[in-house]
């Protein structure tokens, strides 16, 4: 199973390896990953955004395309590039993600490394008029689907559902509490205060976080974080595998 | 005075050169431009942005440093490179543009071609976490300070001061009535409903708006707005003082 297979991976026991993996560890794979921020209209000209550059969710995108695997990356607006190799999929809100989540799927990795807006509000259809003397306006917010516990929770689940938590503080704490609400198996921590400038920056301090525990990595580039992530995963894979 | 020069210069009457004029129309004169969004901050990860692509701002900066002024650029998070021969300032916020302007003037013409957020909401100093099973949170929004009206009532007043106003609807009624609330000499309006395709786009059908009356240019690239834009601005300067 999953879980034990994590235990295995983590302990760092003798790797196994699939004849099929002979190309690329993640040779015949199907991998899923969303990256980036959404953006959620307020209005024609307003929106909510947040600060994901999305550079991790891209350098783990080529990472697999680089392991073999076939790769479906769902992108929020960015100005990266598309990393080369992958079919993209370019999004503006959680709701165009999930939809567009739920189409390519079934998938044998999901990985959601896209800050998905939490909320959105119920976007109106003319700007919004500042008026003389008026109060300021109140937006109410709503909440939008929750697109790494339904993929965790689908019947066409991916084997392997990772996700990832930004914060601000108690990061493995909340990591920990993430992994058992999503119902996903493996949480990707790291600390977003702008202390840290992860959001935006080049490198990562990741936290890898299973049922099994917390891994700490090193302070990294996010390009060596993504290798070093799908290295775990075509492991932890291969190992679910041959445990059947 | 500048109202008569305006309505001078829109009638096309000879144009006045002054003797400093010589290396270029705003030869000796410094104009300031803002350009690009604002983004507000919600929390350290959230904030409030706008589809202002700073596209028109920048090609103003760059039609003011041609025809030979000394420029200011004040820019919100933009992707768009510097112009050659501005002095940028980059901000964040609608009072980080607020307190760049103040520092920069005096100037003798301002252009807000920035989209600057009307309202900001109280940030919070930690990221907000969503509760399971609580209710979605409410934002409060507090008016951001109003750059344009502070500008056009400072004491250091340039003497021309340029709106823009970005409207859905409406576009030409909303105009005069920003333009005589802020008390600035022009208002450039255009229509940014997504039928339009202005924000974000390479072009813009602009309707000059002033107190004489309304001059609608017509769809060209946001070059050629800034460069007539520029030529406008210069000849009604130079009428004004001749008129003294």
């Amino acid at each position: 199973d999953i879980v034990g297979a994590i235990e295995d991976a983590l302990k760092g026991e003798t790797r196994l390896r699939l004849p099929g993996a002979a190309k690329g560890p993640l040779s015949g794979r199907h991998v899923v990953v969303t990256s980036g921020p959404t953006h959620e209209a307020i209005d024609p000209v307003r929106y909510i955004a947040n600060r994901s550059s999305g550079k991790q969710g891209h350098a783990i995108a080529a990472a697999a395309v680089a392991a073999g695997a076939r790769v479906t990356l769902i992108s929020g607006p960015v100005t990266l590039p598309d990393p080369a190799g992958c079919d993209v999929v370019r999004v503006e809100s959680a709701r165009d993600m999930f939809a567009a989540v739920a189409r390519v799927l079934p998938a044998d990795i999901f990985i959601g490394a896209a800050a998905v807006a939490d909320w959105r509000v119920e976007a109106a259809a003319d700007k919004i008029k500042k008026r003389q003397g008026a109060a300021a306006p109140t937006f109410s917010l709503v909440e939008n689907p929750d697109i790494l516990a339904t993929v965790s929770r689908a019947s066409n689940r991916p084997r392997l559902v990772v996700g990832f938590a930004a914060e601000t503080r108690d990061v493995i704490a909340h990591a920990k509490e993430k992994l058992l609400r999503k119902d996903c198996d493996l949480i990707i921590a790291n600390d977003v205060s702008e202390a840290a400038g992860v959001f935006g920056g080049d490198a990562n301090e990741a936290h890898l976080v299973s049922r099994s525990g917390v891994e700490s990595w090193p302070r990294m580039s996010k390009e060596a974080v993504a290798a070093q992530l799908i290295a775990r995963l075509a492991d932890i894979l291969d190992r679910s595998e041959a445990a059947e």
